[in-house]
């Protein structure tokens, strides 16, 4: 039925751009990645509903990232037409791919294979992510901009194409809140946030909350994460932002607060990674090894305090050559593709016990 | 006798930010990496000497991509002021801390280490690159903007320190002509573009006239090349811009061109790299490959007819997982440092054989 409406729809709307390319809303297909669900289609927390956050709070959780569409089609090319609001972040380590561009997977084999990913051009208009494509029938996977408000999205097939809604290809539902590093500053493009790629390479269902600079164990966010009562796990990068004072002060009521709703779900904490500025700035290496000895000290007393806390302390997540730092805080690619890599392996261990797989 | 003109230089110019901060103009520093000089400080190659250039490729080698400043220098921080023509390319996989911003790096135990790298802020004003530093007497390696044609820099220290040209650390000259791969679209900040990844890990120096889109094995370039009489090899990004047919027309008149007036200096070509686009696009896929056969073909014969040609044919420089790619053409940083990795020891190998070490 559901296929039937969207191909009426699609019948509808057929000829938006020219004779060769037929649009659809990517409001009919698939949208996954959402923690709980919002009035706005591509706001990933209803700011409607939930309160308190700061004004850059609520431009960063009005963003996209993490979120993706994802179809059945056997078109030769896919079109994009996005609506932005005026917000996009335009930091200046992260390229415009990444911030309000598009990337798209595509599966073969059972894994997800790298199809295509740009930004998006001039406004107002549509542009062509991939072409050339044979016309079997393909599942994607559309990872949306980390770094934009999406007011709309228009998919763009071939006229004789088909494309129907994809069900949610992963298993699970971890929700994951952290900060800039886990909203995928300084990637390449969306894809690569470390969520992101170890949802591809484990199957596991992420949902990102992360919220660039503000991850900051602020209780309105625990409130928001308690909602979340379908959560398998909850993964915090949460000792990124926050200085060693406020690790001390807010670790045990944020973790408290987030209890009162949900007495078991599995909490894993993540100890934030090295960052290269360290390497030469004293006062940079100072406040992050405080930071880190903090978190440490208060991981240690909320596993006593609390039952289903994790902490996951490992050395190098992105490596030991120093390599792969894109402005001495985020990492590049590399040292995205390094984290990814290198927690994979412990979060599932954690998981594991939690009868997580 | 340099060290004096520019303490005095030093002396002049001091207060020139504020009490704190005095600038040095980077021109009383060593400049690295061009492989002629130029009347313009920062142009790769002199166009007011060599001609025959489209606009676009003017505007390429007139960027800085490639070239660093070297120096000495006790000071706790390091504050830049740049200033720039208008010309600035953006395209949307490059980050601004690669296209317009510089890149530091500081040597520890002989080896060269990340220390600072960020974009260049609003124009017209200075800013921080690095502070919280300790005071012992440093070497620095400061690479300037890949993508920006740059006119003057001045470096500011903290107003007791001491700041003083460095030699040229790398041995030998290597120049390197290419694409944008060469050039370093969508690396994270200069320093990673392959060309001086390989550069730091060798101790080789690596002169690049790498012009994006547009190392087509033009008659000119050849021209500019054969007058590089010092260069001990020089090495191509050949087949990534040409397509199959300009190959076949191009390489053997570019070979002999550059042969005129350089007969024996190696010349070593490496094969275009796997486009990830490659993966869905058959179109693309089918140029790629065309292209690749091409290149073989004529390599084949160039080193039939030609001494001291050489050819790195190997496949997956970036690597087999389908990750590295920004957008479709261009590798990410993680594509850059594999391809770093990969390429170094087959150029290893026949720098090798040339008496080159």
């Amino acid at each position: 039925m559901k296929k039937l409406l969207l191909g009426i729809f699609v019948l509808l709307t057929g000829g938006f751009a020219g004779a060769q390319v037929r649009f659809v809303d990517a409001g009919e297909l698939t949208l996954i990645g959402k923690a709980l669900p919002t009035e706005h289609p591509y706001h990933r927390i209803d700011t409607a509903v939930y309160k308190g956050f700061t004004p850059t709070e609520n431009q960063q959780i009005r963003c996209s990232a993490g979120l993706a569409i994802v179809f059945r089609t056997n078109t030769s090319r896919l079109d994009l037409f996005p609506h932005y609001s005026s917000f996009v972040y335009r930091g200046g380590s992260t390229p415009r791919v990444a911030s309000e561009g598009f990337d798209l997977y595509i599966r073969q084999d059972g894994e997800w294979l790298y199809a295509a990913s740009r930004d998006s051009g001039k406004r107002g208009k549509s542009f062509t992510l991939i072409s050339g494509m044979d016309t079997s029938e393909k599942e994607c996977l559309l990872y949306l901009p980390n770094y934009s408000e999406l007011l709309s999205l228009q998919i763009g097939v071939d006229e004789g194409a088909s494309i129907t809604p994809l069900e949610n290809p992963f298993r699970h539902k971890i929700v994951i809140f952290g900060s800039s590093f886990t909203h995928g500053v300084s990637t390449s493009r969306a894809g690569m946030s470390y969520p992101m790629q170890i949802e591809r390479n484990t199957g596991l269902y992420f949902c990102s909350i992360a919220c660039s600079g503000n991850c900051k164990l602020q209780p309105y966010f625990a409130d928001y994460l308690g909602d979340v009562k379908d959560a398998d796990a909850m993964v915090f990068d949460g000792f990124s932002n926050p200085d060693a004072k406020m690790i001390r002060e807010r670790l045990i009521p944020f973790i408290a607060r987030i209890r009162e709703k949900l007495p078991t779900t599995p909490l894993i904490f993540v100890q934030t990674i090295y960052r290269e500025s360290c390497n030469f700035n004293l006062a940079v290496r100072a406040r992050e090894e405080a930071k880190q000895a903090a978190a440490r000290e208060m991981m240690a007393q909320a596993m006593r305090e609390f039952d289903g806390i994790y902490f996951i302390d490992k050395a190098n997540l992105t490596g030991t050559d120093h390599a792969t730092s894109a402005d001495g805080t985020h990492p590049s690619d590399l040292g995205y593709w390094r984290w990814a890599q290198n927690l994979q392996p412990e979060l599932l261990k954690v998981l594991r016990k939690c009868g997580i797989r």
